[in-house]
């Protein structure tokens, strides 16, 4: 069964940014979907499907791979 | 000898979008070189230097073409 996570990622402007994160996060082995709903400059949230649970590092990775942050949760 | 215009471009937000404006001015034909001077969200100074002067609507396009919008000289 797949799982589902959401992550915050500050920094996104414009849906080049979006096409970025999401070309990054859908490289990771096991990625089936990404959905970027973009808040302008703020705290955008990404819903990523895959396979199994990501490591947050991995996940940490591909966004700043793509040149933005990943937000912790608070 | 070489020609340089300055336009306006709106709402370009991010690097990305600087990108995709400068890609699409640098394949018009002449075209030498363009400098983008980026003001996010706001009106971002263009200046292109080219053989000869562009036509308006060249570069009109060109800028529509990378999904962004050139402002009339005021």
């Amino acid at each position: 069964m797949a799982t589902t996570a959401t992550y915050t990622v500050a920094g996104m402007t414009c849906g080049h940014c979006v096409s970025a994160v999401t070309g990054e996060l859908a490289a990771l082995p096991g990625v089936q979907a990404v959905e970027v709903d973009l808040i302008k400059g703020g705290a955008s949230t990404v819903t990523v499907v895959s396979d199994t649970p990501l490591e947050a590092d991995r996940v940490r990775e591909a966004v700043d791979e793509a040149g933005y942050d990943l937000v912790d949760p608070s």
